[in-house]
This record gives structure tokens, C-alpha cells and sequence, in this order.
């Protein structure tokens, strides 16, 4: 095993004190980076570049060899499952992901098929795999799946929405239904994340893109408690788990209880007040709006100041944004971003 | 002046004691009537169906003989005051609301030609008056607007998006431009208002559709703040005004000071901790999911229950979704919802 020469990352997500305070970017390697669009071209459509091995090492690398990140994340999607359970993922141009076959029924439920993550997904672990090896301890590696909230979202929706309101119709109306397809998901977004983690992955991030849809109660019972499981299977094997609902503003003294090492914010919320409630052994990732990236230099610099600020010092905070970077950006905002991130944390503790 | 026969919403409002819960419908005179349809049909599009005052006078008290509603409102769009200034505003069959000329740089938007309301949005008070006058004291009629930073998203977005993204890079990169902006459409919107009230309306609402898409200290500093300017332009008449900024569940503490006399609730805040943190001389407005709105009366029935539970039976609570109506729903189950707000708020009184 190769030791990490950064792990100001993996310190932070165990809330232990760091000299500066680590950042990474989601979706940090993305369309904004012409490496990357240069990369898929040769790939062919997104599936393509997450399925090829050499590919995905390829641009998982690359913001690495231009920011100072404190981490890589595995470059995939956050609906493998779905695709391999067989819906028939793909991407339109200039659109959402979209499932040829989506769940039209509860027989189209209960007959989904029984996957092994390591055989089904094998491309995957082949991808952990080979970006640690190029990796060589540089610093950690993230995994990642969608959470099964989400999962089910476009399993049944069949492409992105607004509301939701098919899911949400199966999930208000059904909701014994709902919970058979949640839990059915729980157990392989489980497997999936162990076998990641087996194959190098040195912490895990759930994305739960939707949850921020539901009421409070229906968030709690659905979206919550499936998260919930799945953290329960990982929390053995020692490895931090983060997990990001967007749009949870109102619902940390319910994500508290989760077990969830670090809480990933988006920018709706003060980062300061999060804290407060999560309380001092919850890490928290985020969560600066994207749309400052669009910018300059002087206004990010303000929002570096007022994110750390309302951190406060306080051990157990991983600077990111509140949601991916989008492909308008400059590439050297984003250099000035991470560079400051570290100048500014590293005066705050001095 | 005709006498109200039912002012238990505006008692609401005012926080004092009532025989049964209020309720109405955002949205209320929509697709989802088939009467609503057929006027429709016969107006042609959607702004035709607003600016005559006939069939605008017509649909806003269509869902009020269906059923048991306590209060109208004004049928108009949020957009009017943009499309006033000359934006061009139309409707694409399936997509939501668009300009055919929206602001493109700090000139188009220093030009802006100077409005009156009274004369260039001269229907909209024909219709006020002519709804108070069909509606002849049956319940008090609501007047609304777009707040200024909802206004400000189209008008420079140009339509519906995900996250507003041009938007956001004049207000991050340029604030002093979106100030002025904002400050320039708030006395509009105010002048709006009171003439909506001078018109007849006996409450208001602003829609801050887009308000949580934004960081806490941008909503405080551009959308609350320019809100907080027409609130003290219309306090001074006494008539209520309800503030509704969709995906603000974090942000109670700031609304709190806004001078609103009753808050709109989206469907995922918690209802009961919101009014602890508003306190009880603040009423709220919400919140069900309107997807609950394509179950069955049985999964209405608990929620209507649950939501009833988190009130705890405090006064100044008006029954309402938490977002708009959808065109998919049953009528059936909408009068099933008014009566059971009514029958079970009744029950818990007594």
C-alpha cells in the first residue's frame, strides 16, 4: 500500500485539525478543461469515456496535474446502477441523462434483476483501480453513486424533471412499492460502494440530487432512511462516508443522526449555521455557488473569506462548491480558487 | 363597500382566532379545470385570457364554484410588469413563460422606459375591479406580483432555466448593476400593488419564485432586501401582504424581519418549526405537496392531518400547497382537500 503524500483530505473528514483547509471541486474533471473535452472526443459519448479504463484514469487525472486538489473523485456517473440493472442509460446532446427503458409499473419494479456490482459494474473497479495505481498516493480517492432517492427518481421519470411528479405519484401513493424499489437499491448501492472501496477508493460520497424534492417527512422515510442503510454497511470498514442532499437547508437536525462522516452543503446554506447543528464531530464539504466561478478574481476572494469565516477555524471543513462546476468556467478562476482557498486557511490558522 | 361574508382568511392573516382553517390554492383557476380550458379555448393564449377583463373575471371565480375556497385571486401572470416594459413576453405550448427581448448588457437595462402602472397595466386593475365586483363579498380577493428578483431572472435570463446562470453573473460580477435593477422594478412593483388594493385587492402576495436559488447572504442582500422595500411602501395601507420565497426553509431568521404579516411555505419546510422561528405574530401560508394531489383522498386525508398536527392549532395558519396546482389533477380530489382542511381544522377547534 502506498502511503498518501497529502492527506489533509481524509484529516478533515475525521474533523482532526490540517495546516490549510483541503478542496476539491465536484465534477472537477469536466467540460470547463479542453484536456477533457479532448479526451471524450476521442472516446466517443460520455458512457463511452466512463467505460474505457485508460480514458477514465485519464481525465480523473487531469484537474490534478493543473490544481493543487486535495483529492481526486473517480470520473463515472451517479447512474451506473440503473444501466446495469439494464434501463438503457444515455445522453442527449445538450441534455440530462435519459433511460430508454424506465419502470413503468410495480411489475417492472419487482422484476428487476438480481446484479453482482463486480461482474456488472466491473468497469468501475477496473476504473478505482487504475486511477489509484496512476495516483501513487498523490492524494486520496473519492467514490461515489447516486443515492437511491435519485437512483429511483430517473429509474422511474425516465429522464430529469422539474418536480418529479411520476416518482412522486408512485412514492405518495405506493409508498410500500417505494420502499421495496429503495431498499432493493440500498443493497446494491451498498455492494457498489464496498467493492470500490475494496478496489482503492479511500472515502465515499452519496449524491442525493433529488432529495431536496420531498417534504420533510417524506425525505425522512425515504430518501434518509435508504441513505441511512447503506452507511450502516459501510461504516465497518472505516472509511469516511460524505453524503450531499441538495437542497437540505432545513433538515440538519435530521441529517445529524445519519452516521454520516461529513455533510456536503449546498450554497444555499450558511455554512457556519450548518455547523452549529450538525455539531463539532460532523465534517461538512462545501459551498461556494458555482456561479461565482463566472466571475472575477476579487469577487471570489470575498467568498473564500466569507465561507471560511463563517467556518470559523473550526477542524472538519472541506472546501467545494455548493454543486458541479459547469462548463462556462475559465480554468484559471478555478486555479485562483484552489490556490486561495489554501493561502487564506493557511493564515487563518496561523 | 360590500361586506365580506367570509373574512376568515383575512382573520388568518392577522393571526386572530377563526371557526376553521382557510384555504386556497396557488394557482387555483388552472389547466386542471376543464371550464378553465374552455375559456381558455375561447380567448386564444394565455396573455389574450389575461387582458380581457371578461374572461379574467370569469376563471378567477370558476374554481371558487367549485369549491368551498376562502379567498379568489387575481387571474394575471407574474411576468406583467416586464412584458410592460416592453420585453415582449409569450408563451411556447409545454414551456413556461419567455421574452422576446430580454436585458442583454447595463444599457438595456438603464434604458428601461419609465412606467405607470395605471395606464400600461391598466387591465390588470379592470380585472381587480371587475372580480370585486362579480365576487360581490363572497371572500376577499388576493392581488400578487412577481418579486423583483423573479422579475430580474427572466428579464435577463430571458426564460425558464436550472440556475439562472447569466443571471448570476450580473449579480455576483456586476451587484451595483443588479441593484439598480432591483431598486427600479421594487417601485414599480409597489406601485403595482397599491393599485391592485386601490383597485380592490384586500390582500397581496409576492412570488419570489427564485429566491432560494440563491446563497443566504445574496437572498438577504438582493432578493429580501428589495421585498422589504415594497413591504414598507404597502404597510402603511393595512392591507396584509404574504411574502412566499419557494426553497428559503433555511432562511426563517432573516424572513422574520422582513415586515411580511404572513410567510408562504414550500412543501419541504417542517410547518410547526417554522412558525416556532417566525413567532406568532407572523402568519404562515402552506404547505402540501401538490403531488399529493395525485394520490387518493386516503393519502390527502393524513397529510392534510400531519400539516394540520405541525399548526398545533396556533392561529394565523392558511391552508395552501406549496407550490402551484398541476394540470394533471382530479378536481375531484381538490374539493375532498378544501373540505377536509375545513371539517378536520373545525374538529381540532372545537
Amino acid at each position: 500500500m502506498t502511503t498518501l503524500q497529502n492527506d489533509i483530505f481524509l484529516k478533515a473528514l475525521r474533523c482532526e485539525p490540517v495546516s490549510r483547509t483541503p478542496i476539491w471541486i465536484m465534477r472537477q474533471a469536466g467540460r470547463y478543461l479542453p484536456e477533457y473535452r479532448a479526451t471524450r472526443a476521442k472516446a466517443g459519448d460520455f458512457m463511452s469515456l466512463c467505460k474505457n479504463t485508460d480514458f477514465a484514469t485519464e481525465v480523473t487525472l487531469q484537474p490534478l496535474d493543473r490544481f493543487d486538489l486535495d483529492a481526486a473523485i473517480l470520473f463515472s456517473d451517479i447512474l451506473t446502477i440503473p444501466d446495469a440493472l439494464g434501463l438503457g442509460l444515455y445522453f442527449e446532446t445538450g441534455e440530462g441523462p435519459k433511460f430508454k427503458n424506465p419502470l413503468t409499473d410495480a411489475r417492472s419494479i419487482q422484476n428487476l434483476p438480481r446484479i453482482d456490482v463486480n461482474t456488472d459494474l466491473q468497469y468501475v473497479m477496473n476504473a478505482v483501480s487504475s486511477i489509484k495505481k496512476a495516483l501513487n498516493g498523490r492524494v486520496p480517492l473519492i467514490g461515489f453513486s447516486g443515492s437511491p432517492w435519485t437512483l429511483a427518481c430517473y429509474m422511474i421519470q425516465g429522464e430529469g424533471s422539474r418536480d418529479f411528479a411520476k416518482v412522486k405519484k408512485v412514492m405518495y401513493g405506493q409508498p410500500e412499492l417505494m420502499h421495496q424499489l429503495l431498499d432493493f437499491l440500498s443493497d446494491i448501492v451498498s455492494d457498489y460502494l464496498l467493492a470500490q472501496i475494496e478496489a482503492g477508493a479511500d472515502a465515499v460520497q452519496i449524491f442525493d440530487t433529488w432529495g431536496g424534492l420531498l417534504s420533510e417527512s417524506a425525505y425522512r422515510d425515504f430518501s434518509l432512511r435508504s441513505m441511512e442503510r447503506i452507511i450502516e454497511r459501510i461504516k465497518p470498514t472505516g472509511v469516511p462516508i460524505i453524503m450531499f442532499t441538495k437542497g437540505a437547508g432545513s433538515w440538519m437536525h435530521l441529517i445529524k443522526g445519519s452516521g454520516a462522516d461529513c455533510v456536503g452543503l449546498d450554497w444555499t446554506m450558511n455554512l457556519g449555521r450548518a455547523r452549529d447543528q450538525l455539531g463539532d464531530n460532523i465534517a461538512v464539504q462545501g459551498n461556494l455557488d458555482p456561479s461565482f466561478l463566472l466571475t472575477d478574481e476579487e469577487k471570489i476572494d470575498e467568498q473564500v473569506a466569507r465561507i471560511l469565516g463563517e467556518n470559523h477555524g473550526r477542524p472538519g471543513h472541506i472546501f467545494n462548491l455548493g454543486h458541479g462546476i459547469t462548463p462556462q468556467v475559465n480554468p484559471e478562476l478555478v486555479k485562483f480558487l484552489v490556490d486561495r482557498v489554501h493561502d487564506l486557511s493557511f493564515l487563518q490558522e496561523s
